[in-house]
């Protein structure tokens, strides 16, 4: 019992709509917008990138491209957003292209959380999906801090592959934390009931945004987006902007 | 496609401060909170209660005591709440105890749900649990109207036992429904991996409610609350009172 109590505690929240229910203050909140946005900004990051910049709208990201020199990127219901140069596929961002460069992204649910998990108090965000899994991991467990996972969801609802990454991080950090939360149990069955093949599982299922990714020919995107660890470096928001944090 | 688009939609909120983003004109909604105050009134009309009025007060039960002839009831941190005559576990209900008497009980999360479903204009709503399953899934399946399984969880914090009956429900009835929903999908996958023992999975993962009502030496109610067609009636609103819903 005292053992227990000595650990940092970890939560998992399903959507943004249910974050007032978490304290964020002083703890490490992970963003997890696996399909597509935290992958791709693994990517851009892992790519040498020199910072990814969220924002939650398209003119805002306009307003960027006006001021700074930066790719501007976003995309909406599937297409590059009018205004802006390119869109949100990991693929798009390769060492030649975005090497030395600041990528302003623009995507709805994952910024919108982001930006809630700031104003709320959070102590340090990041963000995570199965592309930059093991430095998840290994800085939750660096931090002894208290842990939120926070899943981006699809306009506050609920999806299976953020709260497959979700359990997927719960899987290998739980002997090191409390966690007295239902949520993070759901997720972590979740995810060894889609075990080994996180793809297949999302099909198997008609995953919601399997479906909508598969209706635009993105298909690669989505495997990708589960591989673990084919860009492992860990986006650490600080001041505005994403960058890779430095063990 | 034709045949999916033709059958009606079945969708599960997994909590209250969700319930904003389902439709629930017209549908039918389930109110589940399997520990304890669903299963308790499925037990209490099984066993000839008139009827069950759920308050969301002790303060409007105690009201109700002094205006009719009724039993009240209500716990509050696991023992009767002051002013209240018995608590909420369904083997207080017994038919000789509760044949002939209306029920009027106060539970917190189950009955705020059922509130907020009606004020949302619910069409329909009956509350569910396992010891009334097959009840639920006969009624939904003769409706050919739109679903919402809606889960009381625990203070607005999803919970393992009510999405477990969210998913055994869908188990059933899913070739019936047109579901593009995640969290209906998550909640059948988290109810496959705790078969053939719901109990046991429970325990196994120390669901929040599991430690707290087995800390109150409560665990034959959940196995009760966990075991199917015990009770099997149908509880259906109707001006105010939860009434068996005659075939």
């Amino acid at each position: 019992m005292n053992q227990n109590n000595s650990r940092p505690t970890l939560h998992t929240c399903f959507s943004p709509a249910l974050l007032h229910l978490y304290d964020l203050n002083n703890a490490v909140v992970v963003i997890i917008d696996v399909l597509r946005a935290t992958s791709t900004i693994a990517t851009a990051l892992f790519n040498n990138a020199k910072s990814v910049i969220p924002v939650d709208s398209v003119a805002k990201c306009m307003e960027f491209g006006r001021k700074i020199a930066c790719v501007t990127a976003g995309e909406r219901d599937g297409v590059i957003a009018e205004g802006l140069q390119y869109g949100n596929s990991p693929f798009e961002y390769s060492k030649d292209f975005i090497g030395g460069k600041t990528l302003v992204l623009t995507t709805t649910n994952g910024t919108k959380l982001l930006h809630m998990a700031l104003e709320r108090g959070a102590g340090q965000v990041v963000t995570g999906s199965f592309p930059n899994l093991s430095s998840v991991c290994e800085f939750l467990l660096s931090r002894h801090h208290n842990v939120v996972l926070g899943c981006a969801a699809w306009k506050d609802r609920l999806n299976i592959e953020d709260m497959l990454f979700a359990g997927a991080v719960i899987n290998r950090v739980k002997q090191h934390f409390a966690i007295n939360c239902d949520s993070s149990k759901i997720a972590e069955t979740l995810y060894e009931s889609a075990q080994p093949d996180l793809y297949e599982f999302m099909k198997e299922k008609d995953a919601s945004h399997f479906l909508r990714l598969t209706g635009y020919g993105l298909e690669e995107d989505i495997r990708y987006c589960l591989t673990p660890d084919v860009a492992n470096v860990l986006p650490f928001y600080q001041g505005g902007s994403l960058i890779i944090h430095k063990k």
